[in-house]
């Protein structure tokens, strides 16, 4: 799997914002069919802190995503809320053992 | 979901044997019933760090992972292979909507 961290800091008084532009984005992408995970976390202890994990079989996969209609509608939603910019982390999974970039 | 990232750097002699040993844990997780997610990933920069992405229905399932013979094999199996102890991080998974703690 091709996994892709997303570090978001939001601010406090758009976060019911970011949750629910977010989640219209995990219903939209968790049916794409390279979609392994699209899981959206929000820290117990600073509710303003997200991160979304996102597993793709394949780079090409996650590149798809990328290009998508929600992903580029939720990109444009969120780009005023966030704190700072996003930060994003890549790793490769190794298991489960599904398609590998 | 109650979702714990794991990170662990790993001393380069023993990348192969945590791969081994985590591989185990990994097939042994993802049978217990309040699992969701046991996945393990690699840095491609790093090949020696990792990171556990564990999601449980619930705190409890969570805990019971924790008293699993797996678990407290794998515990025993890395403790002389890591540089520096592993560092936990706790979130609340929104979405997908599973059971919640």
């Amino acid at each position: 799997m091709h996994v892709t961290l997303v570090e978001v800091r939001v601010k406090p008084e758009h976060v019911s914002d970011f949750i629910v532009a977010t989640r219209i984005n995990h219903l939209e992408s968790v049916r794409e069919p390279g979609n392994r995970r699209f899981d959206v976390l929000q820290s117990p202890q600073e509710e303003n802190r997200f991160l979304l994990y996102e597993a793709y079989v394949s780079a090409e996969a996650a590149q798809a995503h990328r290009q998508s209609v929600h992903y580029l509608t939720w990109r444009d939603s969120v780009a005023g809320w966030m704190v700072e910019p996003r930060r994003s982390v890549l790793y490769r999974g190794l298991f489960p053992e599904l398609a590998q970039p």
